[in-house]
């Protein structure tokens, strides 16, 4: 067993805690670096309550601490989509490289090995095709070339290509809980594919430690409610998972709410089956995709799914009933759970770490628990 | 301005609570009979606060209660559809009525306005056909010929029907919210059939008052999930309120979910339009359809609908989008929100009194306010 | 019944919005003048849903808003501190004063009625002594010469005050509930002076609606912890009223906690008895001094004080229990909950209003109705 | 290192699914039986969704599960007053004394350790003085000769009699909040005795796993309340560890509030300091007493004490601050928080454990987390 240096940019947001209180008991992790302007200069024992030599470490400034960074074996960015675009042209700049301006060079630095493997658990590099950015996060993406260069880390789905990666996007919250509820069904054809609808709903750290007016608990308690309907920047995202796995593009709504809770994603995915295809055989092979999974479970019952069963841990439940009340022949509901900080970001993030290094992947992850109640 | 003497069995539960507390405002009913076993004996200045004259009535037991209520000019049934099928039997069975054992002399009597009448807001008599009784729930229903005799409460959609009724079946909270929000794109032939999805989500107080492990607060906060999937009793009733409208059965899947919090439904409906069908024109058409509705808000997009805005109030407030993404051509998004226990239940009830009474549509309801924050 | 005009300055926060709505609908009072930098322009319908002639008034700039307010006859600021104490001034320096600028004659003006009556939400006139403000507020007060002149609006104990008053401090939320609990015991010489102990818990929209880190919805939410402990500026508020019903200076410690919902205060007031005095007595006492108070309910015991059966309304409930166990004997427990928005603000704001216009106390208020549940 | 065997009754309430999924990863303890009504046949796997030979375990039934549990080293019970008092009296029932029916011979089984080491969590045996169950439980004890022979669970202020203990009281969870904060300064004399009050807000799993109209999520979800306000069966309990400390009965009123959150307690307690007392040291001295115990933390301010720095985890926080406004001065304000069901029931429970078992006391408790956020 040999151990890995890690660092940690945006160490203070939500999922920067999550990834370092993961990361502090990673049996093959040292955490060498938390960088985060908010908590500049405090110690994580002071404000994770994280003792030993983990809790010595100080935060470090944003500001330059792709010097420190480089020198790491990986780097997870829990920062900004501006702030990722920039520090991953930063710490893809290997001094070595003739012309760190080249873009081919960038991509080659990344893929070389000089610089560090990164984990970006920002938007900036999940979609594939870079079209698709003014239209959904409002700029053109600055390093095309890297889009090519990144691998999707969603690894039920996508984990051959993580394997070998320099640079993985992290999946959205939202897109890891969808896709994983159906993606199985439209890799083997069982889906009609303009029936796919995807109802989720979020509890609010998915939006993150931002203060602002309409996410104080005033605002948010005893409410519930829809956001960004029909231009959600994780549609295209969701979307391009599906296409992936069917094979062509498939169409897809997806609409997001916001729940007065502080953790968990349900995605209720409503699809029709192809004529002819059995329900039963969908849930049959929904089971057999995720059977050897660590982290996926099929429940018997959709019913079943909720978040208190998945908060707290890496695990994604979901479950699948299909209509005998002859009200709608042929609709299926899978539903599936996950908790946002973890599956959909740090956990998720340490997972896409451990197979880009070779290392067992349920490693440092596992004995992640929830609370009941 | 004439009175009418108006009686609430099963006043304790939620919706009866808040059927008390409207009408003991109401300035054309005198609230004559509470009944309510729990509470028997108690006054309602006690329970509820009220002061005045309503404030020193006191509750009845339910045992019996019908031969007072039978002097009243209108009977609310707050009741669980066992009760209320036998409430029903019992206040249609005029002792003028030569045989009261005769279904058809039954509904006669209703007709014929020996009886007083009866608001149920119970499932008891909502469904047209008998038959689907037995599949959502779970039994035969005894009194078919009263299922056809009842009107269906509807008023947005079926007012005509209310205005002469003895017997009105009170809708569903869900069945309200997702009736409102898409029934006139039915009725105008905007939407694909094959296509509609109500995903839904409802506060606790629409399970009542029961007591039982599930659904203490250790259970259900910080908890979402869905429940009953692709088998609730609301989903026929949906079904049925949407053919109405199409003039056609029309497919539909339904979801209801649990939400955290104590009051208001917010229904997230789905459809694709049909091929040819300007979004646009929808969005108009479901203006055009309510411009009139005193408790109907259309407003400019479905991010603005929210449970804390109609919470307390009786109105349905809805939002449409369409997909301008190239993800789902032809997507239509329609969202609305209700509070349960008003225009979901008891503000609804008011309201069909209104109508049967000849009264003003929004009589005792357009001063009702909600909180904010 | 004569109407007066009325302004409300500050009107998008809580307690402007709350004052709002209130006086929407009261029978005497003519809205002219909403100042809301948050929201100019925006109608008072868009906002807030509101029909009718008040609907269609448009906020205006809080900047310049004094020209206006001064033709008033009543201006109510739910403002910040500061902003109170620069608009009070400017309020007061009438055209026809000769010196404006002498503190005597802005006293005078606010005495003579040629400025309109001023009712201030803030903790700028509240307390008498000027020495407290640097304290407790962290300024030297400006114009101490108002403070003198200021009437406390705590009409169920200064009632007498209020009703001449030109300028009048609307008490704080957590004083308000504190005061009433325990302020006619102290009067009627039932307290132990050194045991007086006020525990309170308050919802957050107590804070206001300021957006910062600490108020998220994911900070708040499951939480619960004391703040300012032993600092906070509402402590001499509460030591001044108990002070001003014992005759004498009155030691006691209060601790403000937050808790995870939206409104109310619950506040748990500990005294021991003098030696020789009768704890029934006391409890007839608080009984009897509120016997005839509108908005003062005593209730059979303190374990029936509940947020719930005040929340949306202008009422304070409270309950009384003493030690009977032997383990401290001469305990005395009273507990008091009241809307902090309502009776902690707006409300009582208009309880004042009605006061020092002559008009019936209950006006406007007495209609307001809570939810249940 | 040697494993021991134990049992857990009534391991399907909240105390009990804690102390289940506690001993599932305890390095030393083999979880050998797990009795409940409510879950018997189903597999811990199933419930707790906890892996390995743990996980396969099935619960058995309460009724007669004696006989098994009597083979263990040690046995929780986590189960009601009544319940655990009948256990306690089956398990020292061994076969080979002479006479089970005699008090003596029981108490004696107990201490010679022919029975299993018996961990409490209920108040069947919390209160040394049996004349306080009348008063406060509402019967005779049946047993008071093991009265004396239960130890009482509190490590940090009794640990020497937990040493050789063959039965332990686990102490209730206001009674550990309470006492932390304050006992030190009562055994070092700091604190004038008449001056006591406990005021204490607890999440409603405190209230266990009832079914009952007055827990369910519609009452309880933002409401606060006081509850059973002068004679909670908790304070005898406060009473009689504060008056161990201070070597003689020691006054203080105790009273609990229940919060609309799932897990947490917050205790803030006022007292006086003595004259001539200087609070800085009172301060000190809290330090001083808690600075090599592993699972109590004193912070630099009382408004860092927050129940999410706790729960899930064993610890207690707590902070002190003292009057320095002048208003009331020698007063004295201790907060301490803590998780009910960790170190307010299972965790202490354990830690119980392993003092008993001369095990180190940390063993197993160490690595339990909270969340953030």
């Amino acid at each position: 067993m040999h151990n890995a240096s890690v660092a940690i940019i945006g160490a203070s947001g939500y999922s920067g805690i999550e990834a370092t209180r993961i990361l502090a008991e990673h049996p093959r992790v040292e955490l060498k670096l938390l960088a985060s302007e908010r908590w500049e200069g405090d110690s994580i024992q002071k404000r994770l309550g994280i003792g030993g030599p983990v809790g010595a470490l100080q935060y470090a400034p944003v500001k330059g601490c792709e010097e420190a960074a480089r020198h790491c074996d990986a780097v997870l960015l829990a920062t900004p989509v501006d702030v990722s675009l920039q520090l991953v042209r930063l710490l893809s700049d290997s001094q070595e490289s003739g012309d760190p301006s080249t873009p081919g060079s960038r991509a080659l630095a990344l893929r070389s090995g000089r610089a560090p493997l990164v984990i970006d658990l920002s938007g900036a590099f999940r979609l594939a095709n870079a079209a698709s950015y003014p239209a959904f996060y409002g700029f053109a993406h600055p390093h095309p070339e890297l889009l090519a260069a990144a691998a999707y880390g969603l690894p039920e789905l996508f984990r051959r290509e993580i394997e070998g990666a320099r640079l993985i996007a992290n999946p959205g919250c939202y897109p890891t809980a969808a896709a994983i509820a159906i993606a199985p069904l439209l890799r083997e054809g069982f889906l009609d594919d303009g029936s796919i609808v995807i109802d989720a709903a979020s509890g609010t750290t998915g939006a993150g430690r931002k203060s602002s007016d309409e996410w104080i608990f005033s605002e948010v308690d005893e409410d519930f409610r829809a956001y960004k309907v029909l231009k959600h920047q994780h549609a295209p995202e969701i979307a391009q998972s599906l296409a992936r796995c069917a094979g062509r593009p498939v169409p897809m709504t997806f609409t997001p709410h916001l729940l007065p809770i502080k953790r968990g994603i349900l995605a209720t995915v409503y699809a029709r089956l192809k004529p002819g295809r059995d329900p039963a055989e969908a849930v049959t092979a929904l089971k057999r995709f995720y059977r050897s999974e660590p982290f996926v479970t099929v429940l018997d019952s959709p019913d079943e799914v909720t978040l208190k069963g998945v908060v707290g841990t890496n695990r994604c439940a979901i479950g699948a009933a299909w209509d005998r009340t002859q009200l709608d022949p042929g609709r299926l509901v899978v539903i599936s759970a996950i908790d946002n900080l973890v599956k959909g970001a740090a956990g998720q993030a340490v997972q896409n770490l451990n197979i880009a290094m070779g290392w067992p992947e349920a490693e440092g992850l596992s004995q992640l628990r929830g609370f009941y109640p």
